[in-house]
């Protein structure tokens, strides 16, 4: 495992000395190392933002939920508060956006120990938060927030953060009467993907350099019908990214979990086991919904325990987290966000040593112990103990101890702490009772095991 | 120049029963005689109605002056009623249409004895009347009305009168990105023709069989950028309208006022000599502006007498008049245009037989009297008088009596009017002095004169 | 008769030399002469505004009969086109007014010929047009306009022309709970009264300086209740207007045809029959409402003819006619109500003479031609035709003349008419054939008798 | 101190039995023994609900802020977001309320261990929360909700808690003309008192028989110009909820701090040290506003170790502290507050024995360890520690232990802890080094000292 991923650092360093141009295979694409960056991240931002968010109901498919499966929350709620002819297009007027501070967003990013945000420039709507060439007053300039969504948040991520800048782009639009004709045609026929999707994603690329380009909406076409692979080829080969970008696997029904840059597979992707390309687990904060509810009750976001718990063992199997916020159509991350986001910046002020730049150990949790994950960097392994042990005895079942092996607390300046190798493999880690204020940290605690082998 | 007309005559027939085939140059195009029913019908409506309609100030060129000319008025009212942020198609929610009755509408059309009604389907904002495919969100099924308009009146049209059903529509639009785009190419690039105007046009033609395609927005670019020969190749061979249709010249830049069907040349055509080719002079009620405007004041609107006598002097030289309202964005037409159209179709119901089929004669107007207009029909020719004469005598320069001429006034049952030939030409009419309430109509009167020659 | 009204202008004169003061009894209010620029104006204009000209729709009791009538045209279109918890107070916020232009409204009065115009300052809704400082946040300068509509007409009025100011009040109002509760008391208490309907009319006064105070909404309470003869023996003896403001006699319902200041009786009030008491014809141009309605047809709305022959009718038995004119919510008189008003002034700048200052004659109209009607100036009788003679002989019934008894008609250059004794009565006109460009006006001739006896 | 209280208690039994009567005189309204349920209590919940909640920016003095103070943010907003002429009142049609579940609510309050909520039913603004009689379309039902917003919680929370329900009212009204009127007399008339204030407040107590009364606005005036005195000794006297009421103190300038109910003082009361009367804290959660604020950022929120703090420390010296939520427009509690109400109810769960019903104690805090406060029950003394002793022994300066004083944590089921006495006074706890997970709370923890004397 270890070899592995140093072979893949030599790769990358190949690729930007000698300059491999890519086809519009997926065997060419899929060849393309994964710059080093994303991998060493771990961490992202998912932002869902659009005109769902003004309704704010149920989630970002509003739109879809009530004109196609006559939702009857949504239906309800549209009969007794609209009239009756009101529409969703009519909707956009009303995201305003009054309170959008892009550097406020980056301030809260930064604090969550996040490395890349991801923004969604256009969801199944098809309304684009950035003034798209090609898409006449169904976007954030022409009506709603009058603004370049899109760019603001770009600016301001790069001024204010190191963060890598990305964007959320849905190939496939519900409503859109171009698409529907292609599905119509059985695909056969492409007056959207060159009327609209290709043209935007280029016109998204040459403007915003965003370094992760997060696909998504394919799921009713194969990649030749979306012209994936050619804009791929592109953008690794001669696009104003392709050095730095990376780009996930939903590019069409013959892509999703298969090709592409990252593996995504689907929503909330824990495979719990060791995955053999790097994949990413794309969840939300509010257990329903991408999109802001403005009626989410406090027990229908995740707590940060869940938050990290997830983390931690999505990490340990190779995966980074992509972790979604929904803002206001005012524009505003919600406190309830922003806690989250916060928290889980100060376990990583912690912790962070066990999570960036880790890659997978040998064993990723515990046999006899399910609550203890690991992750290794360097010559170190990490024990992610996600809850704190009940007796005074941790207790490891894969590590096998060096006499000089010493295991420390991340974060806690009490000294190492005495083991002992267990019959059988594995050993017991001897836990003094530190007292509540005493403790590094809230949610997850992390052995480092030094010297191990 | 009778000659002529029954020339004309035979071309149709010869039309339809050979079936000609037209190719897609202007040679060819123009080769076509024009259907009978057009010329003969004499009075058209032409209705303006839009996005434009919400604001209801200035006129319908409202985004274009608000953004590009910084119009004074525009601008302050904008400053003054809205919030900063709004623009133009955030109007577009707020036309309702509430109150759109289309049998209503086709009523009053009726009552003002036009033969037919242009509707804008299009005007240069873009925003379609009817639910294109090719205006995604920008079109009032998805926003706005929530409703077809355009195939709602071509419905109650047909139901409720036989007046003939046409469309107006733009090539151009203001902001479309792609005729940006193209406009910047030196319109060497048709993205925005084959992917919006030309599937526009072919969808309006295939589902609402206009029978006027009355096309505007030309004056940029060339008929070639525009694909204009090919669509009206089209139109006269193989659409659903081939045989009744009829269209203008604002085709190009190239061929307005000198290919196309009908010339139209510039708004308020009025060329006061005879036209070698079939033409209309499209003009509107409200003197300053096509679109209706919520506060315009009466002195604003033409009276019923200007509208008769410019309607007698287009027809007199052989035009047709559209005379155009304006409705409002909730779909009523205001009583100033009901009244002005049913003013000119009770003066029709009088006087219709010196106007509908009729013909040019061979003078237009009378040089010893300003205000007498000919028209001629078989063998009956028509001397229209704009003003009553303040004499007993009306005294007519160009009509050479014979013995056995008679003269009378439509409308009158008095009987026939004695004559007298002027020396060196004309004839002098006895005007008796007729009783207010014995007048046949108002605004202008129809002697007509039999057996002239 | 010509006696009675000598003696009216004799104790007018007195009342102002002597300085009568008034008793708060019917009997003394009912004393105290009409100021004489009441009785010779002849025409007013009445305006309803307020927040059912939003909806504008129905009439002005939109209110009511959606809430107690459940109107269906109102309840559909409530339910058709607003949420299902939108109230009519919420109307208020989009009453814009942002088209209102004091000064051209005047304008227009002013070529009505009328001589005084009333605003509706607060209709049954209770919405003040001016910032009562009894109507918290129900008030045109709270809500909606944000402006004074009372304060700025009153001062474009006397700054622009010579007509008189007069403001309607109701005195009840549908859905103010103090009002319920006393009318739940059975009028036992008057907390409406004390806190609501008396302070504000006194505060109108003083503010304003009506010289009309047009009293409505008393039917359901008696005068004792409304405190109004406290007020008008205020308005008489001690206000700023106590001179010249004149009062109607809708003050309770024991009051209304029967007491205060000249009467009114019942909209469109029509006696047909000379009266005791100076009274007035309040009626309006649209046939269906006195608010504007946005969806009127132009059937809907009298005709100038209809309106010349009700104002003569009305002058004829001595009345005087208030015509009402709707303006919409944005502040605009529409152009069918400008041409009405502008037609009508256009016919008493021929035929004031007529009119203005006129009385009733001994007879009010002609019982061997119906069409006749009659007012009388010093000694010159004006018999006022509303549809001109068929046959070329004008039979009056009522008027006896004398041998040098001269005929003209107003407005006609032509010389007198000859005319010949009726047996038994009356005389004959001979009506010569006037050309219809000779005729001085439309709708009605009036026919001056000087030298009747 | 302990005598004191038992007395109280006494002279509430002989209060209830007996049926004193009070008169409107401070001297006989203080006399009032406090319903005992209101100390035992201790905690309520504050809710600040109004048309403030609509803007929902900088706090909820708004309406004056802009209009009085010309505060920048908020000028700066109504210009950058509304039309110029938008008003305040023009806000009310937007409280819309759609998502209000008042049962949802209740709920939370009880979760948050409260035993009385004070709802707003009319701020500073005048808009009445229910359907007043005394506020024509300035009222919940009128405008915005149409709701009876009081009504509704008032049934929920009796429906689903034991929870004391009671009413906030603002006496005075920023921009009623009536009050304003009052106040440019120095307060010499009552026009605003006997038309509004009063009335409402009988139609508040006798529609919903509130248990608290929390009177506020009443600084610029004296009791006497309120007609507080009267109204208390009615409600004391003959109102519904004579037996169980209690008020505050906010009742007239020469009121405030002196006399009424328990007393209040200022916001965010919070004297240090014990009281003569009884009184309350009312603070907010939002460090800068008692409305909802939609801009308001993670750091804007006191924290729950913060609220835990204020909490003991108000209870340790006699006072009930009344923590504020500010509901949306759209009528959630959102989950920022709910967290924070659940995390004190958390606490409370586990140490609720130490404060409800607990009286001061000789000693209010610690004076060898600032963060120990005291309170009592029956014969046992709470050292409520803020935070965790940071070595083993824990030093209270104030108990004197006996030998037989036992000392336990509550909510530990580790046993009783070793003490020791120290020289001159007090005791020195051994703390044990007790496990993060076997912490039976967070945030504060209670020495429960049994036996002490």
């Amino acid at each position: 495992m270890d070899f592995l991923w140093s072979c893949l650092c030599v790769l990358v360093i190949q690729h930007i000395v000698v300059g491999v141009r890519y086809d519009p295979t997926w065997e060419s694409i899929d060849s393309r190392p994964l710059p080093q960056w994303y991998d060493e991240a771990k961490l992202g931002i998912f932002i869902h933002w659009g005109v769902f968010s003004v309704p704010s109901l149920n989630n970002e498919w509003f739109w879809y939920r009530w004109k196609h499966d006559k939702n009857p929350e949504i239906v309800n709620f549209m009969k007794n508060n609209y009239r009756p002819d009101f529409t969703y297009p009519d909707f956009a007027s009303q995201f305003t956006a009054e309170f959008y501070n892009p550097a406020q967003w980056a301030d809260i990013f930064q604090a969550s120990g996040a490395e890349y945000v991801v923004l969604v420039s256009k969801h199944h709507e098809g309304f684009t938060n950035w003034p798209s060439n090609y898409s006449f007053n169904w976007n954030s300039m022409a009506v709603g927030p009058k603004r370049d969504l899109v760019g603001d948040l770009a600016k301001a991520i790069r001024q204010n953060t190191s963060i890598h800048f990305g964007l959320y782009h849905s190939l496939f639009e519900w409503y859109n009467p171009y698409y529907l004709q292609d599905k119509a045609n059985n695909f056969s026929t492409q007056y959207f993907v060159n009327g609209k999707t290709m043209p935007e994603l280029y016109e998204l690329v040459n403007n915003y350099k965003p370094e992760v380009i997060w696909s998504d909406g394919d799921w009713e076409a194969s990649s030749d019908y979306w012209d994936s692979k050619q804009f791929i080829a592109w953008l690794y080969n001669d696009s104003p990214v392709k050095d730095t970008v990376v780009t996930n696997d939903r590019w069409g029904k013959d892509s999703t979990c298969h090709h592409g840059g990252y593996l995504t597979c689907q929503d909330r992707y824990q495979p719990g086991v060791l995955q053999k390309r790097k994949w990413e687990n794309a969840m939300t904060i509010d257990k329903k919904s991408w999109g802001f509810r403005r009626n989410a009750a406090l027990d229908e976001y995740l707590t940060t325990d869940e938050l990290i718990d997830t983390f931690v063992e999505t990490v340990s199997c190779g995966g980074n987290m992509l972790m979604n916020v929904g803002p206001t159509k005012e524009g505003t991350i919600r406190p309830i966000f922003e806690t989250r986001l916060r928290d889980v910046g100060s376990w990583l002020s912690v912790n962070g040593e066990a999570i960036r730049s880790s890659k997978p150990w040998i064993s990723q949790n515990d046999t006899s112990n399910s609550k203890s994950l690991y992750t290794m960097k360097n010559s170190d392994v990490y024990a992610i103990v996600l809850d704190w042990p009940t007796t005074s005895t941790l207790s490891l079942g894969a590590p096998n101890p060096q006499p000089d092996t010493t295991v420390s607390l991340l974060g806690y300046n009490g000294g190492t702490f005495t083991w002992k190798s267990r019959q059988g493999g594995g050993m017991d880690i001897m836990i003094p009772a530190i007292p509540a204020n005493k403790m590094p940290c809230q949610w997850a605690w992390v052995f480092k095991l030094s010297g191990l082998s």
